[in-house]
């Protein structure tokens, strides 16, 4: 993969990002791009969603989070890197990929091209979250995780498909991943803005592309809220301290939840 | 209802308007407030999705137009006034509402808040376009408007609830309206952005509110798009000259669609 042209970071961003001030808290950062319908992606087609812009400010924010994190339908659709490819970004400031992936049905092989990247010394090996009645004594692809530095991990689990964020981020602390940047797929993240996780939410960092990819892609919307007040449906997320920045042809939210 | 607080327009948007350049073309701008999930609205709930400085850039865009319109789902839900509430507009700067309403389902009656808004001379008496197959003959309601100075106007549809968007531009303009905005609701807009339509649309003004309104209400997205080129689906509407302006919490595009 070509490096990243590298564009300067917007101004004022850093209260939306992991700090010094932080450590000690886990720090979770929500963002992805998205249609001006709310689509992430065309079925089957990959379509260049957000401008050069914004892709250089996803791999900066990827160099302020000690962890990446996607389902693992990213995983096999998109088959991505996870690293920053800025060019001179040094393994340090790499963050660790994490794959939430319940039912170990990632086909990971040494060309997948997160298990490359780690061999070139380009990013961090993976981390792949199973649930805990998954078997993988014996399973290959954990032997080609641990050839590069990365692991099975296996953790309780809510139900076949649910996450805990509590034990998310309590096993990401326990590997000494303090942040992290989780960037889909959709169900990942409409599961993180359903109104039980939205308190593991930091900071929501959301580009929109001038575009409509229409009907029948993958939607971000989170299920509907009631009020407490009247039993009646309100807004399903509210924020604070929202600033836009303009990036190209892009607008960027920058926000954390009013929980 | 209260004026509106007057806030500067944002600057250069005038590519986005209709101008005297355009006199002898018809010029149609879309323009519509959304959340970051794309809904327009909460079901049953009056929910304040703009700030104040959209909603005075709102009331600002139509004293650019000749006309405003609405479907009928949003003259019933709103009662919608369909005037500039800016204070010190003066009538000649007041758009006409129309009304797309193919079976005449709206009870307008002398106490709707479009027909009180006329008669205090606050704006315009609307002109409620129905299919030709519908009976008004006798109709009260045809009276009551007539009685501010609105009409009900018959025109050809292309079935029971679609419009040809050549036929309603040319019988705008037969009324000497070049100019129209249209503001909603789900349904026109989303007829709109529908491929064959587009070709009618001059500009799109959309702003995006930094919040998730949640699952269940009305979307926007359009039909899903064929590429020509390969069959694969595409982006359903590109855009070119896009510029996004900051109000307030707001973000707003202006943009021409890209045929």
């Amino acid at each position: 993969m070509a490096p990243v042209v590298p564009y300067p970071p917007p101004p004022d961003i850093d209260k939306y990002l992991p700090s010094p001030q932080h450590t000690g808290k886990f720090f979770l950062t929500l963002t992805y791009a998205t249609s001006l319908d709310s689509h992430l992606s065309i079925p089957l087609t990959q379509f260049p969603l957000s401008g050069p812009e914004t892709k250089s400010l996803t791999h900066h924010l990827r160099t302020f989070h000690d962890a990446i994190l996607v389902g693992v339908g990213t995983a096999v659709v998109d088959d991505p890197g996870l690293n920053s490819r800025l060019p001179g970004t040094p393994l340090t400031r790499q963050p660790r990929p994490v794959i939430l992936d319940p039912a170990f049905r990632w086909g990971v092989t040494r060309e997948s091209r997160v298990v490359q990247t780690a061999k070139r010394g380009e990013g961090l090996a993976p981390y792949v979250f199973v649930r805990s009645e998954v078997e993988i004594d014996g399973d290959e692809r954990r032997g080609i995780l641990e050839e590069v530095g990365g692991k099975v991990v296996v953790i309780e689990t809510l139900g076949k498909r649910r996450w805990s964020w509590d034990v998310l981020s309590e096993k990401m602390r326990a590997f000494g991943l303090n942040s992290v940047m989780v960037e889909g797929g959709g169900g990942v993240i409409n599961d993180l803005l359903a109104e039980g996780n939205l308190p593991h939410v930091d900071s929501v960092i959301v580009t929109v592309a001038p575009t409509y990819l229409g009907q029948g892609g993958v939607n971000v919307s989170p299920s509907a809220v009631l009020s407490t007040a009247d039993g009646k449906r309100t807004s399903a997320v509210k924020f604070r301290d929202v600033e836009w920045r303009i990036l190209g042809r892009d607008a960027v939210m920058f926000a954390q939840p009013d929980l």
